[in-house]
């Protein structure tokens, strides 16, 4: 159950046996079911989770629609930063896209693994930096890029979404209505 | 010219006076006037910027026009993380809106201190962490937010760039026209 994330934690940084250990004994398992909701806004976020198995997404409720933000497959981390950093109710809610299994390590023993292994400052930075660059995509994605664009690279760097994710998510995702995604899909099959 | 930056950086982490000023021994001094580019897109950002003194915004050029990201003011942290970290062509320019004076530490001496000072990692871990909320601040106003909801919170958080900036950048950092800026303002204004 533990060899995906000690691969992944052992590629960023160098653990011994003993502190890997340690840090895998500081983990919960958690199972989801499809469309089973694992926060919800208004909750704190008060976990890391690291995707086991399966595949979730997160969204906002605007005005009565959701607006899905980011999809998070296995071996990726999710957690709502600004809640988990700040304490503060979150605004977004996660949900299970299919059955899921989910490792989460608490905030308050990722701060004592800061303190008693300070290797996992680094982990911390590391994350925080992937985060960070995920979310510049999206926002550049939703700023810069037409809706054909936004598509078309989703396709290339991403083509898993496509896979595993129902379309109207997908759609939202790429900021537009589940028709227009139709249009789009239908235009590019046509120039082919 | 180094005790702001002592004081940011030593209330976050803990350093003796040689950590500090080996730190310190690390940048460079460089001063911009008004409206002078300090990175332009295309260029790799090879260092992170600390604003000793003036304002600085980055944008993007979209079809011509100018789309305004941010703003950063004294004390503040600037890097374009997508490039810096990977060594890519940076797509954001980066422009002194005051007479300004910043601070820049390469990479290749952040790495170093990483390395020689573990600290650091936790100043790195920190700094990605302000700049994903930071972004994710903006994300969710451009997609959760009217434009007079923006337009307000702007106002109530960081009165300090209705105080320096022009205008034309705001409406662009708020994602609309500038007569739209001066139509919101004034029902706002009418509502008082």
């Amino acid at each position: 159950m533990y060899e995906q994330i000690k691969e992944v934690v052992s590629s960023l940084i160098n653990l011994n046996e003993v502190e890997l250990n340690y840090f895998i004994s500081k983990l919960q398992v958690k199972h989801f079911n499809r469309k089973e909701i694992i926060l919800q806004e208004g909750q704190i976020c008060r976990y890391a989770y690291f995707i086991n198995r399966g595949c979730i997404r997160y969204f906002h409720n605007l005005e009565g629609e959701e607006i899905t933000a980011q999809f998070f497959f296995e071996n990726g981390w999710y957690t709502d930063y600004g809640s988990y950093l700040s304490g503060t109710a979150s605004t977004q809610n996660i949900q299970a896209i299919e059955k899921t299994e989910i490792l989460l390590l608490s905030k308050t023993d990722l701060y004592n693994l800061y303190q008693t292994i300070p290797q996992f400052e680094k982990l911390g930075r590391l994350m925080a930096e992937r985060a960070f660059l995920g979310l510049r995509q999206r926002t550049e994605m939703l700023t810069n890029q037409t809706p054909e664009e936004r598509y078309l690279n989703l396709i290339k760097d991403r083509p898993k979404v496509f896979e595993r994710v129902p379309q109207h998510y997908i759609a939202s995702y790429l900021g537009i209505k589940a028709p227009s995604l139709s249009r789009i899909r239908k235009r590019i099959f046509d120039k082919k």
